[in-house]
């Protein structure tokens, strides 16, 4: 165990994650409340939650209408802004409603705005990145963000239905550039056209990245890589408000956690599943990144120690 | 690790486990094939699992239509049919199509025949079962089983959706007299009253049973038990061909471990469900008991040692 200081100390000294993909306004309705344009998006969740691990490059695109107070928020963790664009026009919207389990949801409105024509430019300071996570964003824009980093040593993405389907062969394109990919179980039965989850698995490994993650929100993750497959259950929580931005706040919290350690083994990549888990976890407890602005090493520690109780077990011989 | 030998010796001496349910022949629809009237029931999926752990005794009626093979399968089993009844009628059959990726299921036919007037009766030889397995059927029958065991140490139950519903204060006396219940998420929701699945086993609690088990199917299980959370992911199998009776295999898993060591502690039980978790994951192998049939203590160990390795991580410093 370090303490807060020392992880602050270790987080600068490794290598600093480029996060690409979507900053929003979101509107999110769940069966006891609602809550009106707070922070979302899948590069800030997934920035947000890499900043406990490693230092961040964010490289996204706002509107003007887009608050000071969220860019201080991510300053305040310092995710270097320098590939933040701002620029004339209303920032990306979504809204959401959440069915009672939180296991379904229905999208009640998709303003792209500023989004739409969004082409990501990655600045000078940033093209020396090692570690890339590209987040849920047109596969072509994908693509150009891997063209600009000079020597990328790990690369991860996500994807999602809309680009499975209508822009398959850039989608291919990308994933053969990739070292893991991260998707729900739709997405990996869609994209591989097998309903069982370890054969999509298989198959999409067959496309090019040797990690395959899929994502079954509440029924936890499997890694398939090497062979093997691990089992990371999402954390069982009485305490659910708002799932939005779970699934990048695992992505970012494994990949910080890889940026953080370089431990790119089997049991590194368990160990950086099992850090997404918990800051997915987190990121569930409130509405947008409220939960994440109180969070602390100690936090995170105490959920790490409490997710080893959940899955340990001492084999009795049989 | 012990031998098959060994195994067999320590299975004949450990407490025989009761199992109390139903029998069936089922007819079984999956989007590649078509199985008609094969063994099927709670309690013959149950028994037959928790025959690879400890000495089991049936509870049960069939018809006279119910093939004598079928006995003679579970006989071979060393499972004690002195319970078994066999009476005028046609055996319980349930009919049931999957879709493609086995979560949903319709019942298309349910006839509950010999089933319908079931009164289960204890034979003199079992009254002294200190393990006790009450399979899905009506609560008030689950109770007048209690009533005939003299001095039950560990009794587990299931139950469904229909009871829950129409029979809920037979259902609560049951609970009460319980220290185990196993049931699906959708069915703890229902019992409880709370779409949360922590907050559903905490109310479960409340009703009686110091143990708390969620199956989820392919999402796997989860233990609420002495303030603790166990989840044990359902093992990620590229062949199957029929989920039929998996929950039950687990349940009869489980609850053999439990006979067969004695050991209720918290570790104790987490075994028992990484067992009940092993068995479920052959049955859905093949048809009906059909990978049973082969099963033997070595392939039962190579999958545990398995889900030991699809879980274990060791967990890194932060």
């Amino acid at each position: 165990m370090t303490s807060v200081a020392d992880t602050k100390t270790k987080a600068q000294a490794s290598r600093p994650l480029l996060v690409v993909g979507s900053l929003a306004l979101d509107t999110i309705e769940t069966q006891t409340s609602r809550r009106e344009d707070v922070l979302g998006g899948a590069a800030c969740y997934a920035s947000y939650a890499a900043s406990f691990f490693a230092p961040v490059r964010l490289v996204g695109v706002v509107g003007e209408d887009f608050p000071r107070k969220h860019e201080d928020l991510l300053r305040a963790r310092q995710i270097d802004l320098a590939g933040l664009e701002r620029v004339h026009g209303r920032t990306f919207r979504w809204a959401g409603r959440y069915a009672a389990d939180f296991n379904q949801r229905t999208t009640l409105d998709t303003q792209l705005n500023v989004f739409e024509t969004f082409r990501p430019k990655i600045p000078p300071s940033y093209v020396d990145s090692e570690m890339v996570f590209l987040a849920n964003i047109d596969p072509v824009l994908q693509l150009e963000v891997l063209n600009q980093v000079r020597q990328p040593r790990f690369v991860a993405c996500d994807t999602m239905n809309f680009w499975i389907g209508g822009k398959r062969e850039d989608l291919l394109r990308v994933l053969r550039r990739v070292n893991m990919v991260l998707l729900n179980d739709e997405e990996a039965r869609q994209l591989s056209g097998r309903d069982n989850l370890p054969a999509a698995a298989r198959i999409i490994q067959g496309m090019g990245p040797t990690a395959v993650v899929i994502k079954r929100g509440d029924a936890g993750a499997l890694l398939f890589a090497q062979g093997e497959v691990f089992a990371a259950p999402a954390f069982p929580l009485e305490k659910v408000e708002d799932p939005t931005g779970a699934g990048d706040s695992f992505a970012g919290g494994c990949m910080g956690w890889l940026a953080r350690t370089g431990d790119f083994s089997d049991n590194g990549i368990r160990n950086a599943m099992v850090f997404g888990t918990v800051l997915a976890s987190f990121a569930v407890e409130d509405f947008s990144l409220d939960r994440f602005r109180s969070l602390d090493a100690a936090a995170i520690r105490d959920r790490c120690a409490a997710f080893a109780r959940l899955v340990r077990y001492t084999p009795a011989s049989f």
